[in-house]
């Protein structure tokens, strides 16, 4: 089967059983506006979605299946898909367990499975624990590179997407040692080439980019640092003016993100995970979606992690997912 | 003389003459507001205050003297003091030029001298320009380094008060590569001495403060970097919190600013430059004050540079200025 004409079928995985995905999935699967606007079929386990939902005071009543050939899948109402990866004797919740570490990256397995065979129009996620998928014997640093290596993606990179503010970065789940280094004139027109890409299919029309230096005050004219902002990045810059982007910078990377700054840009190019995680979750903590463009699937997620000191609690809070799967319906609509 | 009982007398440097340092000043100088609650003794020269003032549409009215013996100087009204180190004809505003450089520097070794006298409270200072310095063979990369130098501090660092959010910093201007190096479990016990004192005395009650880890996810458990945050951080809050600080840490630097988390600190220890620079400037961009902790004189600055695209305008914002004279007659009263 397509995705329905109507309402986009977002698979959405479970999730670290041992950390917040299992309620949040079940309070999504629940939401009636939700179900108004997408068709979600959540990827994980059925038991331990019943129990998320005994343990956080929530009703379940969605249908649930086997993982089918996805081929012939059709879904015309919120499901379940259980992937039977654990049972709630493997684990503990809130606790890192190599079980569930191997059961999070299953399901992204089957989601991805789901998505190149068409049977959905997008996925979100829930978080993983990356120490636990390590344990698990995975060891991928996270859900982007997953996606990009199952999808044998040439090219991708990490989106962190808010009204308020939206960063892409040329690296991210690397030491802070490690960033100079794999700075590339490259990989900076790379990641220009997919924030232009993914911004304009977000928004209709051409976005403005904004790149951050690496050194403090942008190396303030070769004050501080090795110059990668005259050698790497202003020409990576000038590579993208060529292509007729309209882009910015190298900027110091803390006057960047000032108010009148962020309302005149679309989107800031960040040269490494802090530097535009900091800002994203100082100001957009509640409705940032991390997405990984140039994949040809389209792929989002929550901007928080597993949050094992409340899971399984009801205390986690939607607004990150609910952003993330109404952002995976869009982008899959355009 | 010493300082009066009633109003902190605040010497304020000038800056770089080419930046927005002489308009600043003179608006200081003009207001009433400010006049009432401290004595303003601007410290440069008194050609370019002039010319700023006819530039910017402002009266210029306070009484100036040449550099006076400061251990018999007294200030009764808003005073210029004229260093006499650069006339108008030297230089063109908005401009880079060795000749700025080396005054802006002039009026500060001026100010250090009036305070280590005892005939001001503290210092307040306008920007300078550390191109300019450079060229005007002045090696300093800051302010915080030159008053460091001047008082022959033992320890010193740098502070970014305001009321969202105040961050202090175990390296300041360096490389982006060079601060892996140069954390050491040594001198992040000492900056947190230095926060924990600094803030003591400026909220009257000891602090709750929060230590910022190097890499992604401060480490994630080995995952990223070289594990700074076991080896060096994690010893460092021991130690702190051995000494009786109410110290958290080390914190993901991406989630340490969290609004509830900012609400809940004093202070955010920081690694480098702009994990700190980076929320300051995104949440209190208009209200940050710069100051160096560890001195035996106090000294806070604008959080701003010499922004020579408005220089001499009259478009320049006040608000971090004011915000800055008023920590600094805080800080000279506690």
């Amino acid at each position: 089967m397509t995705p329905s004409d109507t309402k986009p079928i977002i698979a959405l995985t479970m999730g670290d059983p041992a950390g917040v995905g299992p309620e949040l999935c079940v309070r999504a699967l629940n939401d009636t506006t939700l179900s108004n606007e997408v068709t979600l079929v959540v990827i994980g386990d059925t038991e331990v979605l019943k129990a998320a939902a005994v343990k956080t005071d929530q009703s379940f009543s969605a249908p649930t299946m086997d993982v089918p050939d996805w081929s012939g899948a059709s879904f015309q109402q919120p499901s379940v898909v259980n992937v039977g990866s654990i049972t709630m004797g493997d684990f503990k919740p809130g606790t890192i367990n190599a079980r569930t570490g191997k059961a999070g990256y299953d399901y992204v397995n089957t989601a991805i499975d789901a998505a190149l065979a068409g049977a959905v129009s997008a996925i979100s996620t829930t978080p993983l624990n990356k120490e636990a998928m390590r344990m698990g014997g995975i060891n991928f640093p996270g859900h982007t590179e997953i996606f990009a290596s199952r999808t044998e993606a040439s090219r991708s990179c990490m989106m962190q997407y808010s009204e308020e503010i939206t960063c892409t970065f040329v690296t991210v789940h690397v030491g802070y040692h490690e960033v100079p280094n794999l700075l590339t004139k490259e990989r900076i027109v790379e990641v220009m080439d997919l924030t232009h890409e993914g911004l304009e299919r977000i928004r209709g029309s051409k976005p403005k980019m904004v790149v951050c230096g690496l050194n403090p005050h942008a190396g303030e004219n070769g004050l501080f640092g090795n110059r990668e902002e005259e050698n790497i990045i202003q020409p990576a810059i000038d590579e993208g003016r060529a292509k007729g982007y309209d882009i910015e910078g190298p900027l110091p990377p803390d006057t960047a993100f000032l108010p009148w700054k962020r309302k005149a840009t679309d989107a800031f190019i960040c040269m490494y995970h802090d530097q535009g995680h900091i800002p994203v979750k100082a100001l957009a903590f509640d409705c940032a979606v991390n997405t990984t463009l140039g994949l040809p699937i389209i792929r989002t997620s929550v901007d928080h992690g597993t949050a094992l000191d409340i899971a399984w609690t009801g205390k986690a809070d939607s607004g990150s997912l609910y952003c993330a799967i109404r952002l995976a319906a869009k982008m899959s609509q355009q």
